[in-house]
């Protein structure tokens, strides 16, 4: 059978996650917390299953959900969505990255991906048939930032789409109001469009905020942006996001969603719409996890990892060459399999495999499970 | 923006269950029960939230969802998939659908679909830029059947997929063994594969048994079988469905299916693969739906609607010549408004709209609502 997708292999997460779990190592790999999600969540959807609400809900998401939703964009970033046009409930983050991909990349159409990139934008842009041109981030003094210039340079006639994802996974880089304004300047009087992976919207730190794509009015109209469930509330596999884009966008969204997935899970919507009238948990999110970065910082900071900044996400990249000169991968391995913490190395993250010497952790984690990594890496 | 599926509009289900809310008629139309699951069910979901079970599950589906799926198919048709390579749960049937046309067809690959067909094959052909090649079934005393002599010379060098969809959505008919003996002629000795749609395996009545294509060995080895959760449990809208294919044909699913949804709602798998442990709410199906299309039929033997075989579904087609020549879409809106009864237009299931003079009902209702609508329709 001859493939769609040849260059395809199991997911980097799904192979540290298996690999972490046979040597019994600390799973600081693939992204997710290991701590509970709140009961009342739990008692929501349970309350929603027992009420009845277990048929199909409507294919664009359920009306109480897409109006949270609204609210809670138009109270963040200013930007008012029309709930019953513009904003579509997803299956997960993925299918809407997936989705909003297969709806406006025809065959031939050049997509700008942004590496280090997360692992579906390419598969994604390759079964639309698309050609990705790829830009680097670089690395200097203050971490990873996106070279506009560059990202201009790679703009031309077959352009359709250009992928950005702040804050961003896996360098924790966030962008600032003056990235957005230099994508505004690149993209103005073009009619390329902008797909914005915002999954870790709540995410940012050192009392920085996001700046949503939604903020800019002029770059609102172009562009998707998606957002995740699973990350915010720690359910990571409830499997629930949103996409909000401009009407005429959103139809061509649904077109394909509609026949995609068709909708999704009615008892986690409403849980999430019931959930989401107090917005204290999404406001909360930075302390809390800025509290998890900061501990998991102060401990290696005695040991031969050198740390990159962390501006946003649950992910801390480190440096490991004081400590080996082994490529990423087999690094991420042997820290697995001998050192028993499992990490990703950032080249999966290249379409090329670009080696750097850095790999990534996660520290969505309970404090003690942090105490036991750090306990590990520091004898490294 | 270049519309990447010009042809799709809102599906005929969406738009008929609002029509039918905005005239308070009794909802026949859109496919799904009114009436609740079993309590276990929504208990044992509730039980795999509280026990902590909200993150990522493996991609492929929770290990005990996809044993549970290996044991039923083995128990039932004899067939035995390898529950590690073979067996891939999804975000519903419709995610199936379509991640087995991505996966599998390429631009300019030929796709037999016979109509009428589930209104998503022809738009997952379309993102998939394959070129469907359209048979129809014909109907005569015994009801709908499959021309298989017309699939025969339908097959050509670039014909890369069979679809079918047996027990069949809308016209209730069910193929028998010969059908798929027929089938197996024909695509002996070529590289089709097929992809079987049987969401409605456990609703074939009068005794007769589902031919699931994987009980012949030499189908089985081509064929993308897929089934749905919602519709033999109750819970249309908690969107889990799977696909069992060989290990080859599952290692491209998966491709597709890791980067278009990655994975499914963890406590809602950990339900199902607790539920399933016990066959009977499976094994009752047929007689449960059989006593509900009898009554629905009974119902409607003194009407003017002349009832047409319904073998399997929860799906009555019914001719309404004796009452109106209106088009099959305007007689259904009118049927909606007026008589406040919803139906389907099977026009809806045809790409040219093809007009027989039928509608579809859903008896998947409660025993109150099938008299209340059944009341509505004598008088029509
Ligand atoms: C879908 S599994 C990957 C989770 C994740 O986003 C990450 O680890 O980067
Ligand atoms: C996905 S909504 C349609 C439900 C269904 O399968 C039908 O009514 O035919």
């Amino acid at each position: 059978l001859l493939s769609r997708l040849p260059a395809v292999g199991t997911t980097v997460f799904s192979q540290m996650s298996q690999l972490a779990a046979e040597f019994g190592a600390v799973n600081l790999g693939q992204g997710f917390p290991d701590f509970a999600c709140q009961p009342a969540l739990i008692d929501m959807v349970g309350e929603a299953m027992r009420a009845g609400f277990n048929q199909y809900p409507m294919m664009t998401g359920a009306p109480p959900l897409r109006a949270a939703i609204g609210q809670k964009i138009a109270a963040i970033y200013g930007h008012e969505y029309d709930v019953g046009s513009e904003i579509t409930v997803t299956a997960g983050a993925t299918e809407a990255l997936t989705t909003a991909i297969l709806c406006c990349v025809h065959p031939g159409d050049e997509v700008i991906v942004i590496e280090p990139a997360y692992d579906s934008y390419l598969p994604a842009i390759a079964l639309a048939g698309g050609v990705p041109v790829l830009v680097q981030m670089e690395l200097g003094q203050r971490g990873y930032s996106v070279p506009w210039d560059k990202v201009a340079a790679a703009v031309g006639a077959r352009t359709r789409l250009i992928v950005i994802n702040s804050p961003h996974n896996p360098t924790g880089s966030v962008l600032r109001g003056a990235d957005l304004a230099a994508l505004a300047d690149i993209v103005r009087g073009t009619d390329v469009l902008i797909l914005s992976d915002e999954v870790y919207e709540h995410m940012v730190y050192d009392g920085a905020r996001h700046e949503s794509v939604c903020r800019l009015p002029e770059l609102a109209a172009r562009s998707f942006v998606v957002s995740s469930f699973g990350k915010t509330y720690h359910v990571t596999g409830w499997k629930v996001g949103y996409v909000a884009a401009p009407a005429a966008l959103s139809a061509e969204f649904r077109k394909v969603h509609q026949y995609n997935v068709f909708s999704v899970n009615t008892p986690m919507q409403l849980g999430f719409a019931s959930y989401m009238a107090d917005p204290a948990p999404y406001l909360e999110l930075p302390a809390f996890y800025q509290r998890k970065r900061d501990l998991f910082r102060a401990g290696l900071q005695g040991s031969r990892f050198e740390l990159l900044p962390a501006d946003g996400t649950y992910f801390q990249c480190v440096r490991y060459d004081a400590i080996s000169d082994l490529p990423e991968a087999q690094f991420a391995e042997w820290l697995t399999s001998e050192i028993k913490v499992a990490a990703i190395p950032v080249s999966a993250f290249y379409q090329q495999g670009k080696e750097s010497g850095i790999v990534r952790f996660c520290f969505a984690k309970q404090d003690e499970t942090l105490a036991l990594a750090l306990q590990r890496l520091a004898g490294v």
